[in-house]
């Protein structure tokens, strides 16, 4: 099956799977005290700054839900975009699990602006109503969008203007960063981020992310919500040892660089055939089909609706992605809407 | 280094590494809906009876607060030994992830009795306390020791016949059975128990464990309590894929046998020369040191102490563990003591 | 000070105080086992039908979250206007404590139509998305609007088709039934509510509202739910005799009649002296006010400004408000807007 | 009924309800920001100290739950008497409702000691281990018991030395007070109390408890916790009103003293005639009845089994208690065991 479903749908990188078998030797001290992940340690150091501690989860939810459990107080919420994997797409673990309230906000581009956040900055010191803790942008967005440099950096000043913290989801962070072609910290570090959920999963590992904790006053908590929250790993070497293999390099440069490069190359070939809705930044296409199109690609190629009422389907590109995949799914989409 | 610290600290079985790599090809589709989980929910229909489903999740602590959260309504509780790893080494997540107060029982060897367990089973119908919901036992326990068959079904029985449910952890279900020489499900479907937590991990995986639910009617609820749990792994034919490596033949029982076998042989090497203080059944001797002999041991083999106040220690027997580990770490501990 | 600030500023109706003084005579039994409790359950069943139970708690909050936990299962949320008081004005409880997601719905007047409701009963049986379990309404709602009996019925109906339950948030459910010059279970029992958070303190007694359960098979949770949510009154028979003083004979339609047809006379007296925002169908008024009138007011009338953008304030009237109170304040804003 | 059941069961004050009435006239702010509640912070003030704010709440568990929050980082836990109320009679709040796992220890009467507190301070740093972050007594404790001021002064140092915080769950601090015969603040703030507890209603009023904040580092959060909570009465001059019916004066001292002392009268009727399991020290007395007795007993006296296997029986008085309901008891206790 060839798919344009989910970067989730990929195979692991070679590199990825050779880390695993790498470490594969002896006792290791378990749950994080061994020597791959002090070499991940250094690493984030050297990515994202000194001030950088690094720890990896197990998923993007858990990354998501650890790291705002350590930036919130109970009478907190999260200032987020409606669109958010956040709100959307994680069973409810921010609110049930984290005891989160999430403050959404409607965007027409998965992108919050100083105008959007503003207005869910109100009644400050009010106990009635749930205190803006945290604002959370996702770069890269849900919707293949990107936020720019300046833009991150004035959320963040605007965060810490009003005594809130600032919190990136980054589970596409490397398509983000290639996309940019900017360092990992010039989209975290650099822009006054507090908190990152660093995605490996969806960019070619088995299963791993981080909370990379940029504000070390957070940092002594994360340890101790990470083993809370199910998301501490005991075998922890091989997590760690597939985190490197992706940033110790430029291998998380090249395999999100190729899912960007396809989603171009998809836009591209689509051209003005049908209307492409959002900005093609990152990995992600999001198109507007003709009623029954959607169903008659479907029996060749793998990918979703994303919206049933007005037809707007998403094709995601991933690691794996080829020149002759996208050819051949952009000859089979011109032809259906012929 | 060899250890006896923990079995999380050994590498992982070259079948594992093996079954990842052999799935690690083309498109999968994630969360699940793939073939290598629905061969695992083959397996284990054949280990577990046709009633069992199967939800792999990443850790045994998220094993253990999913299938708990689905066996439980807010107001009812869980009756398991005080020195369950639940209570002690969760960090929290039963109550705080899970809502869920532990109704604890102070045992000798870490094994509920009916006795015990109905001293727990009181006040009934009385809003002010909350109701035991379910008995849940960890076989093998964290003190190395096992139920028997009958012993397992009478508490079955019980959890039964008080409209209580019946949970297993069975972060260590294949030591148990190697151990018992008895299939995974004689311990299991077959003493009446409603929800396994089935281990992978600490028998030699990477990372994986499975809820296997046995009382049908709680399945449904697994599917959203999973994921809401921060416990969906998105490429799942890898999680899959291990369990069945451990699952579809015997290698379970051999990884599992191997690590008991080494922990008696290291309980018999002792012999007299030092106080065991529980029953060696599976992969743990827990004895009790003279004064400064652990941290003279300790500068050539990694171990815990388990109770500074005793001098308890607790060595832990993994699938990889040889012969000449134990004879050498034997040999060392005897001229300690001498 | 005469104010139009909150029903919440009233005195207490002497009626209530009346109530708690001729209970207060030797022992009873605690925790609502007494005989005050007991005839309180009786005029429920003649207000609300048969099937009805009452659980007396202390404030709509906590009537809100006890009567929402026993509805849902922790994948599930509720479908409410964005507007609701459970959204906007409960502290996150409904989150943080219920552990609830709220699906919220924009609407220009608080009321939720099937069209809008619809929009959120979408991925039904997907697990990464909290499913909608509960559609909540409010009524009278927080903008003093009204549903008709037909609307109501239309979303119970809604509900129950989809495998819902429909919850009616009733903190003024004394000023609609007033309004609508109908039965309480006209709104309620009638339509196909299966749980009602009955108002007591908003309509003048000194805390006391009543989780009415009209769906028998959530009635064991309640009981549980009650006490764990601290929602529970020792000393019951006191709150149960001031919810008697209301609801036994007609003392809740007198004093919430009162304070709609203040509100109605506010209303009238303002004219087109100044744009009215909501229909005025229960004891609210809400207005806009030109820039700097709402200060100058304030120096004589307390009252809350609703959103500091547009000018627009809110005035209510309580069971005290008397017709010399609404004139006076008339006059000063005629006066202020001249 | 004349009762010893529970000091839940006695009517109100006759100060309590007249207080009610007093503030029974015009408007007040709510939420609290109302003159009655001022002069309770001013009451609070000479009570407790200049360092003490007052959080009026509903009940008992209300006070505990939103007092611990404050105190306490999601993986930090509550070092607790095994019989404390917290534990055994709060349907799982603290846990549930609070995210709190509570630390217990066994004791034979109720009282925490520093040995028994150190054995729960162990594996600090450990983050697979719930952290104990407050050390909570209950004066007078459930078990009738008192701590002397020098046993909580050691307590309190204790908690302070490990960077702990110091509760104090007051729910019958008024009874500890008289029968110790010393100020409130003798065993709360002079003992390094860094919140308490603070009971109204088991002495007499209608339904009114408070949190008492001594540590002014935790005020902000008190604010925000029991709107959250579902603790804050909307109409709050009426509680505060009772509040300070019972603290202003001695009318406090005056209603426990009359319950210690009738407890005091009713064991010294008892004499040797049974065994008498608790020290009496406020207005409780265990006692071990012969079988069958209780049963006769409660045919004319109610009050509960504490204990069905050794038939140990509980009897509370109140401030309502007479030397003629005890003397009548005392005869009818003698004649059923003579």
């Amino acid at each position: 099956m060839r798919a344009f479903a989910s970067d989730n749908y990929a195979p692991i990188l070679p590199e990825a799977l050779d880390a695993i078998a790498a470490v594969n030797h002896g006792h290791a001290v378990s749950y994080g005290a061994d020597e791959t992940t002090a070499r991940l340690q250094s690493v984030v150091h050297a990515q994202f700054g000194e001030s950088a501690s690094v720890f990896p989860v197990f998923n993007g939810t858990g990354a998501n839900v650890v790291g705002l459990r350590a930036m919130l107080r109970p009478w907190q919420g999260v200032i987020c975009a409606e669109s958010a994997h956040l709100n959307v797409d994680e069973g409810g673990a921010p609110e049930v699990m984290g005891g989160i309230k999430l403050l959404t906000v409607p965007t027409p581009d998965g992108k919050l602006t100083p105008e959007l956040v503003s207005r869910r900055i109100v009644r400050i010191g009010d106990e009635h109503v749930v205190q803006p803790g945290v604002i959370s942008v996702t770069q890269s967005t849900e919707l293949g969008t990107l936020y720019t440099i300046a833009e991150l950096r004035t959320l963040g000043e605007l965060a810490h203007a009003h005594g809130m913290l600032f919190h990136v989801d980054g589970s596409r962070l490397a398509n983000a960063a290639a996309s940019l072609d900017c360092e990992l910290r010039a989209i975290t570090t650099d822009v006054g981020a507090d908190v990152v959920s660093l995605g490996g999963t969806k960019i070619g590992i088995l299963a791993g992310e981080a909370v990379i904790v940029l504000n070390p006053e957070l940092a002594p908590a994360l340890l101790y919500l990470r083993k809370q929250s199910m998301q501490l790993a005991s075998k922890m070497r091989f997590v760690s040892a597939q985190l490197l293999a992706l940033f110790e390099g430029d291998v998380w440069r090249r395999a999100a660089g190729n899912a960007n490069a396809m989603a171009a190359r998809l836009a591209d070939g689509i051209g003005n055939a049908l209307t492409i809705t959002q900005e093609v930044r990152a990995n992600a296409v999001f198109a507007i089909l003709p009623p029954g199109a959607a169903e008659t690609l479907q029996s060749d190629f793998k990918f979703y609706v994303w919206d049933e009422h007005t037809g707007e389907v998403r094709w995601m590109c991933s690691w794996d992605t080829t020149q002759e995949d996208v050819d051949a799914f952009v000859a089979a989409i011109l032809k259906v809407v012929a």
